[in-house]
């Protein structure tokens, strides 16, 4: 589906304030940017740079005051997230270089306390007998966090990690996702963060999911969904909230609003 | 100035053929992209990567028969290119190390053959008696093949090289870059090639340029130019045309038509 | 001065275990590698690529029983470490790319937690009406760590963080250097993890410290000393210890020995 | 077969020179370092650096007189380089992005002039009716050039490339990896220049060959030799020539003496 998806910040600065930002999405496996636009207002100039996961990174200092920035995508996507059930563990000595930073434990996602949970989740579900692919276990591992973990809002923080999440069963999308990978990563299987938008998204606003890597590539996984859907815009990947904060501030501002849409877009753009 | 830029290639392929665009200019120094469309017919799967010198890249497969890409941008232009003819030439040992890349001699760019006339050139504008800049030798350099090397059409072709411009002395903005780099590259001046738009270029085209590092940043020079000219959207980096092509394709394929644009944009994009 | 300095890791492993070191170190600012040595017995194939830190690792599956790794390096290391009393604080917006992740919170240095405590330390010691200088923060950030905290082993684990340590005030090098970090962090000054030898260290063992970038460069601190010593060879960086585990292991193994040795070098190694 | 491989350079500079050198070979395929030495004398500070090539450079600044440096390794190489007939051509929509660059023309390698000239070997050769994979165009460009192509000192020099070679049908190993290379290339398979040390090289020097990709991954082809040959250890990878320079200086100075030495390790270096 084609989409249009963007949305817009709102900030109140106190002082100049430096920020980055990661509101590129780039074109990839299922999603292709037809068209990007990117306003500030009032107009500043920034850098770009691509961070060590590829990342699209906007630095700009906020001067003292109103600042908004809206940004906006039509990307086509693709209507379904891609299902394999039989995409298989990779053992840690075949998976590629690249691949193996997200087998470690990272700062919301403490993979190392968590194995014994994991491997619960897993046992407990594969006296089916049905075969144990990672894709599987991975599912598994999502389907277990859709279920044994209440969506709430204001159950967390911006300090909450997935050990957390694990014991009091409550959180948002960005606490589903941690869990999910960090569960997955005590498994040795590398599984990573995203944010982006997901159309139809209820209650509207940006989404954290999560990916797993399984057969020869990554699969998408999001907790918070009973069944995988697609169109979805991957915006920013990272080990986990450290690593794609939408905007990280360094000094005294407000976030004042946010609006965020994801619609289906109604025309081709140009003649 | 706000520009809009954009262009249009239009293919006839006989067999499917890979393709390779670099097309997708970035934020940076002295450009902001607001805006950016890239619609091909048919729409066609491609990916995108980051190559070793930054450019994003599109990869996709051409369809056998007729295939048309078009993309512009919005973008913020600075209205001069800088000039700082105090910008000292940096030895060796003090470049960083991802510049040092750009002294070697490369494909169009043969440095190691033009050491002598790069001298010529440099000596013979230094009887004045100024401070000689780095800054001012890579002028000296790009002011020398605006005088001496004629701007004509259909005078070299895709393996024309700066050693041969350098004997003829006739050629188009590629050739001209080409020389340029070369010869900077011989007195151990980083240099590497810029392709993208220039406003008010005549007739309109595709663009090429060089830049030099010299102080502690790169600086645009234009040899197809009398005086230094801002307004430019730089598409793609590169150590000679080689890289930087924006469009390499593999198979049999012509490029039928091809449009450029560059205006001045006329109103804010989004309200 | 010349350091011969190295370790051997001996392992019993269970079952074939996918094994990933980070034990070569490399050259740079203060340490050149004038030899090095890497066997491993039994002798096993093993690749070798390069991290997003920039470090050398080599990745093997060690096989079922004894395996044992040796690796000794003779390198060229300054006597001391540089102290730069007057660098100053470069404020976000002047950081190079690169740098900008190490102001991040990581696995183990929650700097998102520690603002306050930070804030405390560097403060108190203000009062002397000194120039406050990023450099003198963050050493003000070391020695109080030096001060406050006591080394002693066996009261954490692989899973203490930052906060645990601030709390506890007590831990061994790695505890007192995600300290350090999280506390520099917090106060916008980029801190890394480092993991190496050090000359003289008593118990020898490898060693952690961690530095930070202030004036235009990483500079050294180590909580666990009393003054700034030098004769250090870094083995690997990263933002915190998840990112520099000199061993990642995947499956049932022991780390049943492991000795480490820092000597003067003797003479020159070769005629 | 475990080698002991090094060289000797002897330089004399009029003036304080910047070098860069690339002697440091990496573990791999095929090559595992077990110990390393690198000493130069006068000893003087070096940094080190990773290309975008992922070679490792040192650069260094030669003072004024006599200097030497000297490197060494002991290496477990395989006694056979890996040959695989049925190695598919990968068709370029399939390559790995960071393959792509070695399909392009390069400074020595202008693979954009020899098309006519490869089709015409590896279509004189395909009568045969054999599978024609592309191992095995490689091969037959690889044995076209052995058998057709003089091996010669002193008949080539630093600005000659594969055109050249291709017409007066005599030069060095350089010249017979260029010709292989921009060959290969122009039958759209990447190709890619690997300098480094021959076990057995008659007479001994440092020596160049090239790898192809091919199947899914790079395979060793040498036309210097009648039969592939193994227990090479690649020093440096690069699309040419300009690329992988052992030693690049930027000033007056002489290699003036050179001394490499590959021969079998005798016994286990540690005990």
């Amino acid at each position: 589906m084609r989409l249009q998806a963007g949305c817009t910040l709102t900030f109140e600065a106190q002082a100049p304030t430096p920020l980055v930002l990661m509101l590129r999405p780039r074109s990839g496996t299922g999603q292709w940017m037809e068209r990007e636009e990117y306003i500030s207002k009032p107009n500043i100039p920034a850098t770009e740079y691509t961070d060590s996961y590829g990342n699209l990174c906007q630095r700009l200092v906020v001067p003292t005051g109103h600042f908004e920035i809206r940004t906006e995508v039509i990307a086509d996507t693709t209507d379904t997230s891609d299902v394999d059930e039989m995409a298989q563990y990779v053992p840690v000595e075949n998976l590629p270089d690249s691949v193996l930073q997200f087998l470690l434990p990272s700062r919301y996602c403490e993979s190392d306390r968590l194995g014994n949970l994991a491997l619960d989740i897993v046992r407990n579900t594969s006296a089916s007998g049905l075969p144990r692919t990672g894709y599987m276990q991975a599912e598994t591992i999502r389907r277990w966090i859709y279920e044994k973990v209440q969506y709430r809002y204001n159950t967390s923080d911006a300090s909450t990690s997935a050990v957390t999440t694990a014991e009091k069963r409550v959180g948002v999308c960005r606490d589903f996702s941690h869990l999910g990978i960090a569960l997955c990563r005590s498994l040795n299987i590398p599984a990573r963060m995203v944010v982006g938008y997901l159309y139809r998204l209820d209650p509207m606003d940006l989404h954290a999911w999560f990916e797993a890597f399984v057969g020869e590539r990554w699969f998408t996984f999001d907790a918070t969904q009973a069944v995988p859907r697609g169109n979805r815009i991957a915006v920013a990947y990272g080990r986990d909230a450290a690593d794609v904060a939408l905007a990280t501030q360094f000094g005294p501002m407000q976030l004042t609003e946010m609006s965020v849409w994801v619609n289906e877009a109604q025309e081709a753009v140009v003649g």
